[in-house]
């Protein structure tokens, strides 16, 4: 069982045809969705996962108003109401995934701020997961900053995209259960600092 | 070192000054500040947190249009910079605390939607102590739905905020470091399900 729970902020008067717009059709993407008034749920195999993610933020970001999206991924939860779901869905796709991935899943902004955090629960060992996945990031072409709760990512939508994808996929090798939070900001009117 | 980092997402074109003014002077009320392009950090006793958040999004939602509060409470991380924090700082205020807060923070929408999560972390047992508080919460006053990754509070707001103040102050009794999300949502136009 592995998914991803989103809800997408566009801070403008007309929000809600832009969200519905955004999430429109992401299960001809091969994913399950499911909405509520507060988010919308995505399961699936991982690639499809973040093919949907890129794809709802890119729409979303598009007309360039501020906007964010805020998900927490979960893969492994034996609280899920499916019987045995601790392992990730088999998937036979293309290795990596994105190679078939649709043309909107590379339309990301050219800059975009992300605050993460990793969970690997039901294991002692989490922090060094955790220090692990954030010096991974330091070596990829993003900026890196530490905050308290959180790591801060700036850098190219397409970039900083893949590192939290990298760091999901490191940390799941670490705990059967692993829960990722981010926000990803768009087009914000505030000093990136 | 206990802490919330939040988000506020007006969904209005005029969402800056909204924000600026939610979060206003919060200083005041005993707990440090620190904001960032994304969001903003507070570190301090829980019942100041808790004072200090329930201001902001109160000021929020009063205008009456849709507007979200995603936070990250924390207790105990071992990886902040701060040295040995493992520990909540010691409180010396009323028990409760809630006796000594300001007017502000008792003026709560009537209805909110909330979308909770809670990751005692470095320790087995962790599902027993998230099943605990979803119990917990059925018990009180508000609506409690099962989702994917999160259970799904509906009620009204100062009900549904100490619902999470208590299981957020339940689960840190089972676990040295507990991190906890909540996604909450007033005024939406989106049909409560």
């Amino acid at each position: 069982m592995m998914g991803i729970r989103f809800s997408l902020y566009p801070m403008r008067d007309d929000f809600a045809p832009l969200i519905l717009d955004a999430v429109r059709d992401l299960d001809q993407l091969g994913v399950e969705v499911e909405v509520d008034d507060v988010s919308t749920c995505l399961l699936g195999e991982e690639p499809n996962l973040w093919e949907a993610v890129r794809v709802a933020f890119g729409r979303a970001a598009a007309p360039g108003d501020h906007v964010v999206l805020a998900a927490t991924w979960s893969a492994g939860c034996p609280g899920e109401p499916e019987g045995d779901v601790c392992v990730p869905r088999a998937y036979d796709g293309p290795v990596g995934g994105d190679a078939s991935w649709s043309t909107e899943a590379f339309v990301l902004p050219e800059a975009i701020a992300v605050q993460f955090a990793l969970y690997p629960l039901g294991t002692g060992g989490y922090m060094d997961a955790i220090y692990a996945e954030i010096d991974r990031a330091k070596q990829r072409g993003v900026r890196v900053v530490g905050r308290h709760f959180c790591t801060h990512l700036y850098g190219d939508g397409q970039e900083v995209f893949d590192v939290l994808r990298a760091a999901f996929s490191a940390a799941r090798e670490t705990a059967a259960h692993v829960v990722m939070t981010a926000t990803i900001s768009a087009n914000s009117p505030s000093h990136v600092g």
